[in-house]
């Protein structure tokens, strides 16, 4: 049969599974609290049992593997993860050996929670559009994949594609990696939410203030989309300065990758044209002029599913694939 | 026998040629004026006049072919240049076909200059260190080359590794191709010459106002090199900020590929240390803190030979190899 596979998002608050059905995507998810703070054995025990249970769900002998986003630096195999921000206590655990006597010996396929998303968006996403693309996930930070050619581009250590840490302005701000004016300054959620409640201060009229009252620190990017949705120009205003610092590093990684397709998902992206139209405008004058021609900006219309699809590809693929 | 092959570098002044064996590298090597002015005919006539001069010299049938490095806009079978700067008149012509006749009907092999001196690199030089790097090249420009997995990430369509054209700084100055803040803009050889005129005013004592009297228009970055090695301290403070510059954007770089050894070859790059120390400092301030481990940069102590091995390497390789 061969035609199902389970995709594990393992995220520091949620834990989420779906049996995916090869043409059909998603047949069945369920989800659970990671609880990240009971360690490491209680959140493999999570995994295992949500998969057990998807499993037990498809059609007899139909599961080819598990595969699953994680956190964390994952290793050249693609069995261990080492280090994940958000999982306490997780030094470095091959999922594939504590987790596959628990699963029927099926395969366990570990991949980067970032390059998961980008190979669902690759197989069932707006990343269908071309056969390389650079992906950008907008969350609590930003995170990036690289397709190239059909297959995720891993770089020699399966690291690759921190475009959330390109400087784009060498004396910038830092972020959270100690990078000056890398674009996760700009727009990952706490430091655009922290500048638009800066410049809240010059923007009295904004519907913001009817909004959030005297508590501003309440403001996050959803708010900001709604505002802009609704009209507000501050609002506007402010997901067009993030969308402009995003154009100015995507045009960094065209010059580099020569890849002209971008897929921007995430959080963030729900903001979709407010945040992209600027980004449209301002890529190609980042971008060298013989590799202008061609550049889109889609964003991805598939919500945490792509996370759950492009687990459960890894498992399609098998573990020699897009390596 | 297969064990010569012919490496061209087509530049916009000088045309240099050279028959290499596969083991012992470069064996006879032969140049002219390009003329470029002249027109595309009369270059492929002396492209034609060298190849067949350098078979000749060969010893009979051993000669597998011809690898050509071009500037300008290559196609993804690499036969074709198209619009390369500095040769005017040149639209878009197939070299292979246009040569192939009079050099005994032996393939012709055709990759942008940058990426050929990578594959020199690669193969011959500083990059045999690692079977994945960064190239970079000082010079007039500053052009790049991804070689991966021992073989030249080409991008979409053959032209990635622009890193010359990345924006460090996004409200930063304008190199030739509009990017604002790009590295050429810091890097380039005028740009850097200009910088380093202005800031010359503020240094009296510099032992660069002896050589060059009132003709600091003269001044070029071999000789800010040289009066750097002669202990100007004006002239390492320069080399010093084109250093910094170049380590932010290769920081950027490293993020995106995850690719942690640089090879930095080219004219400027003979000002050695007093540039690339400076960018060893940098590069790791400006890299996400996964991938600072193993951070390298090498200096290519091969000069032009890197792109005659480069170009000879292609027709080793054949026309299906790294693509």
């Amino acid at each position: 049969m061969s035609s199902h596979a389970v995709g594990i998002d393992l995220g520091g608050t949620n834990l989420k599974a779906a049996l995916v059905h090869h043409d059909d995507g998603i047949v069945e998810s369920v989800h659970r609290r990671t609880d990240a703070e009971q360690g490491p054995e209680h959140i493999i025990d999570s995994v295992a049992a949500l998969a057990e249970q998807l499993i037990d769900a498809a059609p007899s002998s139909s599961v080819v593997g598990i595969g699953i986003g994680a956190p964390g630096a994952i290793n050249w195999d693609r069995t261990t993860v080492s280090k994940p921000p958000n999982l306490p206590g997780w030094d470095s655990i091959n999922l594939d050996a504590a987790l596959r006597p628990r699963v029927g010996n099926l395969p366990v396929i570990v991949e980067n929670d970032a390059n998961v998303a980008g190979l669902g968006s690759a197989c069932y996403g707006a990343g269908q559009e071309d056969d390389s693309f650079i992906m950008v996930t907008l969350g609590t930070g930003v995170g990036g994949a690289i397709i190239y050619q059909n297959e995720i581009f891993r770089g020699s250590t399966g690291g690759a594609a921190e475009i959330g840490h390109m400087t784009i302005d060498y004396e910038g701000p830092f972020a959270n990696s100690g990078v000056g004016g890398a674009i996760e300054a700009y727009l990952g959620q706490e430091f655009l939410s922290q500048h638009a409640r800066d410049r809240l201060l010059n923007h009295p009229e904004s519907i913001l203030h009817d909004r959030l009252g005297n508590e501003l620190d309440q403001l996050n990017p959803r708010i900001l989309h709604e505002a802009a949705r609704d009209g507000d120009e501050a609002a506007q205003e402010l997901l067009a300065w993030a969308g402009h610092k995003l154009g100015c590093a995507l045009g960094a990684a065209v010059n580099l990758l020569d890849i002209r397709t971008i897929v921007v998902g995430g959080g963030i992206s729900s903001a979709g044209d407010f945040i992209l139209d600027p980004a449209r405008k301002t890529l190609p004058k980042y971008v060298v002029p013989g590799l202008r021609d061609n550049l889109q900006i889609y964003q991805e219309q598939l919500g945490n599913e792509v996370s759950l699809l492009g687990a459960a590809q890894l498992a399609f693929d098998g573990r020699e694939a897009h390596v």
